[in-house]
């Protein structure tokens, strides 16, 4: 199964592809490496998630809410590479929670976009290196930002 | 126009060269690209612009803490490279801005340098990919810290 | 010498290899470029070193943690590469503290990290491009995370 095929079988949909807060591009190719931007919790309406973790969120809903980054990830790959079939694999991902000081799970709040990522691309290829950590704040409070590093397809 | 004469085009100075403050180099050659470590608030007298955002700084005067940081990654270019004209592309920028939980306009504040980038090496080559979020503190209480990847021109 | 020689000439020992504490990858290779995740302050037991700099541990406590954290680096490379020969030199490192907001010695912190690899891979090769800084919070509250990108020797 394709990339394509395999995000189609989940059932989920894509919000649409983020539209940049500031002087910056969603994307950018490198020869065969992808960069994307610190993508936010865009959900299918344009709106975002958002409130701090372990104040206004349970670290379940903020897991959601970083599954909603992941999937405003894949939309802005496959708005700017046409297909998500053009990524070989993940190298690493940045996931940054907006918490309190207290707060504990970021690996667990960062495996919903990695999750998804892994559904994707398969457990080998759809998972990378990453950092999960808790920042003092984000961009419009969302509780989730992610960063992310591809490896694309030869193949055009 | 080149860079450097972009940037001679705007009338500002470049502050010295910071010094590491650590166990790091300032700037690492990776073939064809150029690894810029986490820069700060260095002013033309090598002192540093100091306080937290939303509690000592507007963000209005955050914006501008951020294009002098982005005029120390100017200087610390040039001191290695010769002209900012060996540089052909910015690729990432990871905006970092020490400020109150309640700040959000944290991709407001780094446009300070990305807009200053931008000027140097146009509104294509100028602008990469980014992320721009809210640290509990940094080094010194400088109130912003950013470090950058950029890609070199084959020609030496 | 060799890394691995300059390593034992320490008389340090490598804790055991983190295993990941969600879905990533400890380490992946890139080409020559081998990227590792986020690490924290495993110890030789596997515990972790756990507080907030500022707070539970003061900053020279903090600098041993950072080398604790190194040392987990050291054990995931040697781990999976079989030696700390396979690494040519050091790219890369993000030095993430857990800290109070008034904390101010962030690179202080992190040389923990980076004296051990100046140490193991020399001055010149074993020192990097570097951001030290702040978090709002870390996975457990360990006190201090490190991300790494290092280039790897052509040979196998």
């Amino acid at each position: 199964m394709s990339a394509d095929e395999n995000f189609a079988a989940l059932g989920l949909n894509l919000p649409p592809a983020p539209k940049p807060l500031g002087v910056y591009k969603p994307l950018l190719i490198d020869g065969k490496h992808c960069y994307v931007s610190g993508h936010g919790t865009v959900q299918d309406d344009g709106t975002l998630i958002v409130g701090r973790v372990g104040d206004h969120l349970t670290q379940e809903e903020a897991k959601i809410a970083a599954q909603q980054v992941g999937l405003a990830i894949l939309s802005t790959l496959k708005t700017n590479l046409g297909s998500l079939n053009r990524v070989k694999r993940v190298i690493k991902v940045l996931g940054m929670v907006n918490c309190v000081p207290e707060f504990e799970k970021h690996p667990f709040v960062i495996n919903g976009c990695s999750e998804l990522f892994a559904k994707v691309w398969g457990e080998d290829l759809g998972i990378g290196v990453r950092s999960a950590v808790g920042m003092g704040s984000l961009p419009g409070n969302i509780p989730v930002e992610i960063e992310a590093l591809f490896e694309l397809n030869d193949e055009a």
